[in-house]
């Protein structure tokens, strides 16, 4: 996918965005994205807009066309898409596409969730709406639950343990102190992770991502029309989608996500490149134990390594593999259809060497993104050059 | 585009289905489609499924991915698309480009809606997540009174009365009473529908077309798959998809619709033919006055005219240019996001020559899939060779 490139990426701060519609922050990312581009308004020659629970949260659907007519481009195609937690990066899956197939010279991927003004039983149910209602959701499930039983799973084969996981914490959440766009940046002790209330045993309160409102937006053009931009592009060298199964009685093992390890598979194969290639990487840690998961289901080692790893420092920032140096999900929040774009946002800033947690000589970097229990997954490969 | 073809096509009943889920509707569908298609299930290579309000009304989401698990295709990237009551088209768009662009040899596209489940007041707001929230849903407008006006104005300008339209709801209830889809066929007087309810003046019961639950879908495939076919494939000549404003304050005029002005262009454009060439058209007649105005935007007759048209017969099953010979959304129903590709459904079946309602000599058929007021618009142009 060499010919295809981000010319610009935008983002709103991700936290508690009171008194705004969902357009409205689209419409800031979006623009930012088009001004880095440099490329007139009019060549953008579609929109795909990643949005899970508009409807259900807000009674607001037609988001793409909202958009594009608040952008004044109305007429141009502009699709709403949906896979749970994965949309925006469904969404920047589809840019690439339109681009790739000669659509449109041009496409911006923009993702966008408003959440906060609701209360916290009825953003349970919006969640609740990416589980399969015929099995998992009938069993009293939620998505602390699940990943309550996942953390188990993984402890009682790997031997994952409490101190392990608030590794993940204490990192992402440091990370996050110095990233504008986070919202939950903090020092946190395992002390004070333990002292947390208890959601779903043995998920505490630090160990889930915050409720969130916000958006992130990336412009996707051919390569030629960004070669004598001020910003470098960036190449992107594999963009995958995959779906997978939601109910949690229908996967294999508890421990980890088959839907990752297909996409990343898929992606390390489109790209040519291998997991000791990757010098930076955004995955999903909707909870904590999930970036243990995400990192040995991606390949980046064995499976029950992902907790030493974290354990023994080699996750940050000036580690063997840094993940999340943005804060992640934890720190930055998880407005759910902006998610995958602001991934590829801190991964385009990792990569341009602008990024305020900057790993030093990041040239690939990937994105993680995942969709409820897996039932869709998104991985992207992007590189410097 | 005509390397890619449609090979299969399925459909529900539409209307009312007590305890059966959007995800069976959809299963069931599909697999119609496939089984036509001849297809190995694992050569579906991309699943689009058109969905507008399942979140708002039933509390599940993902169901694109839903549906490849049902089919045992787990792992193909499946995307829910919306925008609003054009979902369905904007999936088929969808799937052709999937294969058009190489990413696969095959795809589904699938549209769906459950909604008689749920209470009217639920569903009129389910309805309105496509209305503009910052503008015209703050004015207290629901579609019913939004196409009320649409009528007051095309009545105020070209006369246009309750004889013309009522003509529309008589031609196409009893063009349903022959299509086993449909759920509405029915012989109807002026007489009838002049002493129904009024629902939003001049609009009365009988001007609207019902709540629906049903499903439609479609395999595309690349031409040289299906060549040796028992079923001859049907060609894809144009599929356009465009956005358009929403707010109704911002349209120039309330006689019709810039959007479907602007995609109907386009299709002719690139399937290089003119009105005039057009055998047979599915249109979104989501209230009796609407297949008047979207006749006109399309370029069929100038604006002004499109009432004359059925008052004289001429869009009869046997008429210059028969529209809706399926009984259209008023008599089949409107199950929202399945309407597109229910619209492409009875298309085929008349380019094949197997339509209850039969055209005589139908080579080139269009479909129409309206958004909102306008907010998104799709057009096809299909050909039998």
């Amino acid at each position: 996918m060499n010919e295809v490139v981000i010319s610009g990426v935008g983002s709103t701060k991700f936290g508690k965005h009171d008194g705004v519609t969902a357009i409205e922050l689209a419409t800031d990312a979006s623009l930012q994205a088009i001004v880095e581009s440099e490329l007139d308004m009019n060549k953008i020659g579609a929109i795909y807009l990643g949005n899970f629970v508009s409807g259900f949260l807000t009674g607001q659907e037609v988001l793409a066309g909202l958009l594009a007519d608040k952008l004044g481009i109305s007429g141009v195609p502009a699709t709403k898409v949906e896979g749970a937690c994965a949309s925006g990066g469904i969404a920047f899956k589809h840019a690439c596409m339109a681009v790739l197939s000669g659509q449109c010279e041009a496409a911006l991927a923009v993702g966008v969730e408003k959440m906060t003004h609701a209360k916290t039983s009825k953003v349970t149910q919006a969640l609740n709406c990416a589980l399969d209602h015929e099995a998992d959701a009938a069993s009293g499930l939620t998505y602390p639950g699940l990943f309550a039983l996942v953390w188990q799973a993984h402890a009682s084969l790997y031997g994952t343990s409490r101190k392990d996981v608030s590794e993940v914490i204490k990192k992402n959440r440091s990370n996050g102190l110095k990233n504008p766009l986070a919202s939950m940046g903090k020092i946190v002790t395992a002390e004070d992770i333990e002292a947390s209330p208890m959601i779903a045993d043995p998920l505490r309160l630090y160990d889930c991502c915050p409720i969130s409102d916000g958006s992130a937006a990336v412009v996707v053009t051919r390569a030629d029309f960004a070669q004598n931009n001020k910003i470098a592009p960036t190449k992107i060298k594999a963009s995958v989608q995959v779906s997978g199964r939601a109910k949690l009685a229908a996967h294999t093992n508890l421990c980890g996500f088959e839907t990752t390890e297909n996409a990343a598979k898929q992606a390390f194969e489109n790209a040519g490149v291998k997991p000791a290639d990757i010098d930076v990487v955004e995955l999903h840690d909707c909870f904590s134990i999930a970036e243990i998961v995400d990192s040995e289901d991606m390949g980046f080692m064995s499976k029950g390594h992902g907790g030493g790893w974290v354990s023994e420092g080699r996750t940050q920032i000036n580690g063997d593999l840094p993940i999340n140096p943005s804060g992640g999900l934890e720190a930055k929040g998880h407005p759910v259809g902006a998610t995958g774009l602001g991934q590829i946002y801190e991964v385009v800033h990792q990569l341009r060497g602008t990024h305020p947690n900057q790993v030093k000589n990041a040239r690939i970097g990937m994105t993680h993104n995942l969709g409820g229990t897996g039932v869709s997954c998104t991985v992207n490969i992007l590189a410097a050059e």
